[in-house]
């Protein structure tokens, strides 16, 4: 197997119409998408993926998720596959790149290997994982866990949108479930290109994140229980001011991430004050404390200080404060074998790099469970993303699918 | 004018049946009631009022704001008349006493009078004011705002509840609408007897709140920007977390009501956080800052120190903040000689008292506008109010009407 030469690229042009294209189905209402999974948009978006892909000669399997796998063939028949891919289905006000570029990259790498005339000794498969946004059925990542075995199908298929529909139901109608049983294909590598979701590569001004690590995460939704009251009539030293309790809460989360600085990070995103009137002192905060880590005895360690020390200022204050852990997954660690092969990768093409802790879930977490995985971050637009808004340059969508190619063809040896 | 004898006292039973019977119009979903202003139950409560004022041998007034006017003529016609009241209205799920037992508490004087043969110089007046609570149509206080003069008629009338009504045309369509222009009455003194809607006179074991002020109230509508951003993609110095100015700014509101203790107070009830979603930085959050005081300066203090240290604080953490006035009004303080007579009653009664300063807003604060005026308060249970669980004991509203008795009296003269 030869190594592939550094003059070895995607078609940028091609990559980026293709990207245009696919997001003129399901448009949003601010130039990004709404094409949420297992809706008329994702079938339709799903069948332009699969004319593109009979287009490039692949063959297409489907499971009973409605997982995409579009396979190039190898040169060895018993060699296991290199898959790419990521998701096609968006946020509701999502944008074009999320997800994406993760499937049109990998659709590129095929085309580019068609164009060059190279064989490769291992199939190469293009994946689209069903539901990977989890706005519509929850959880996030959701057919990707069917096929790791972290959840049951029928739980899955049971899985409700707001409007009481099933994702089973709602599989059937657009046409997507295949009679592939789930989970039983085996890798011989797993690579997910992806927008980094955040603003560490643009403000390092570097080309490509090579992803070593995704953060663990711990949810725990607190209560702190105080008394409604006038504000006017009720004297400071009577008062049981849950909203006081949140603001001290607030503080601690913010002085336990630091103190793990530089990669673990913590905060309150959702904050529900009652009665919520101007007139009347809190009796009740609901929020969500999500601390995150690429490292399971620090997300411990933070969930365990951030109890204690929310209990201690409750007690002190007179206030009630319950606990209840909402969501949760340890750290991921990705193969040490298949990062390299991205980090090569970078440097071969002469792009500049850093590692990267990936802080949002990938379907490439769940499937480095069952898999050799690893991932490859380009910068987006000052860290915007599930924003219409979202933005990336031709040059970094080129990058990160050139860097794609390299891993994949690297693993999956070329034939001269 | 003699002073009226310590046996001089209500009829404590037929106060409370009337509370009961009154109670029965508009009832809550839990033992309260609901009774808003302008509804057809307002107007039920209005006609059994119209009805016992009637038996008790009163004329009744009405003015254009629908504010009713009971009186029980005095010996002479050049007198001017004692006024006492409060407001029959309730809040969705309001309590049974808040308002109606300053309304009641003044029928029960004019029945004792009527049972002990009584005649005073003056003329004693009880009034029904017009939407005190302000729930249904903002502000609070409304009719004896115009009454006031703080507010012009026209512009009462036009004020539109949740579904589109105006408040002239619901007052004309439940039948209220009187004749009488608004705020020419003059009073010699006007007494409201109201609940302490607060913990003080229960904690201190207080029979007789002798209301000396009202706070004054200054509301701030903040509005701190941040940047959204995704919590696990976003590292802790790149962040812009709005809900963490929150936590400061919410301390810092605590620590300067504190630093005028014991009279001032502040909390924020209000906290709205966007886009509140558990996996988004806040990119934005409004909160509403309620400061109150007895002292005008300590408003003014509060309100100075606080735009200026969260202007700081946002600075610091490089997020944007704006402030607006949303409410506000000057503390009261209440006519010298009517607390004086409201505290020589509870003294000749031999009932425990107090001084206290109102934290809610009453028609008295108003009305002391353009008459002396005073309060007097009795205990609530647990402080409860604005909640159908708001309780008083038989003894308290006795205790409360007695010392309004006593007040009045000695304000309208015996005439022997």
């Amino acid at each position: 197997m030869a190594a592939a030469g550094e003059n070895l690229k995607i078609n940028a042009e091609r990559l980026w119409d293709s990207l245009m294209e696919m997001a003129k189905i399901g448009p949003g209402v601010a130039g990004g998408n709404n094409r949420q999974t297992l809706t008329d948009e994702d079938a339709e978006g799903r069948m332009l993926f699969q004319s593109w892909c009979k287009e490039a000669g692949c063959s297409m399997g489907l499971d009973q998720m409605g997982n995409m796998f579009a396979r190039r063939e190898g040169t060895d028949p018993d060699a296991l596959p290199v898959y790419v891919g990521s998701h096609l289905d968006t946020q509701p006000t999502g944008g074009k790149y999320d997800g994406v570029l993760g499937v049109l990259g990998g659709l590129e790498i095929l085309r580019s290997l068609n164009d060059l005339g190279i064989k490769t000794r291992h199939p190469v498969i293009v994946t689209n994982w069903t539901n990977e946004e989890g706005t519509r059925f929850a959880p996030a990542m959701l057919a990707s866990g069917v096929f790791a075995g972290l959840h049951d199908q029928d739980w899955a298929y049971g899985r409700v949108d707001a409007k009481g529909k099933t994702f089973g139901d709602e599989l059937t109608r657009i046409g997507w479930r295949g009679d592939e049983p789930v989970g039983q294909r085996k890798m011989k590598a797993f690579f997910e290109l992806h927008i980094e979701q955040g603003p560490i590569l643009e403000a390092e001004g570097k080309d490509i994140g090579v992803v070593t690590h995704g953060q663990g995460l711990s949810w725990t939704e607190v209560t702190i229980t105080g008394k409604d009251a006038h504000t006017g009539s009720t004297p400071m030293p009577m008062r049981k001011d849950a909203g006081l309790g949140l603001a001290h809460c607030l503080e601690l989360v913010n002085q336990i991430a630091l103190s793990h600085a530089p990669h673990a990070v913590g905060a309150a995103g959702h904050i529900d004050v009652f009665p919520n009137s101007r007139n009347v002192i809190p009796g009740k905060v609901v929020f969500t404390v999500d601390f995150r880590s690429p490292d399971l005895a620090v997300i411990e360690d933070m969930e365990t200080r951030f109890k204690a020390g929310a209990q201690a200022i409750c007690d002190e204050m007179g206030l009630g404060v319950t606990f209840e852990k909402t969501g949760g997954f340890d750290p991921v660690t990705f193969d040490e074998g298949c990062v390299s092969a991205v980090r090569r990768a970078a440097e071969r093409l002469g792009y500049s790099h850093m590692n990267l802790i990936s802080g949002a879930g990938h379907d490439a977490c769940w499937i480095n469970r069952v898999a050799p995985t690893a991932m490859v971050m380009c910068p987006c637009v000052g860290g915007l993303s599930h924003n219409e808004a979202e933005e990336i340059t031709k040059d970094w969508a080129a990058a990160g699918a050139n860097v794609l190619f390299h891993a994949v063809v690297e693993t999956a040896g070329i034939v001269e």
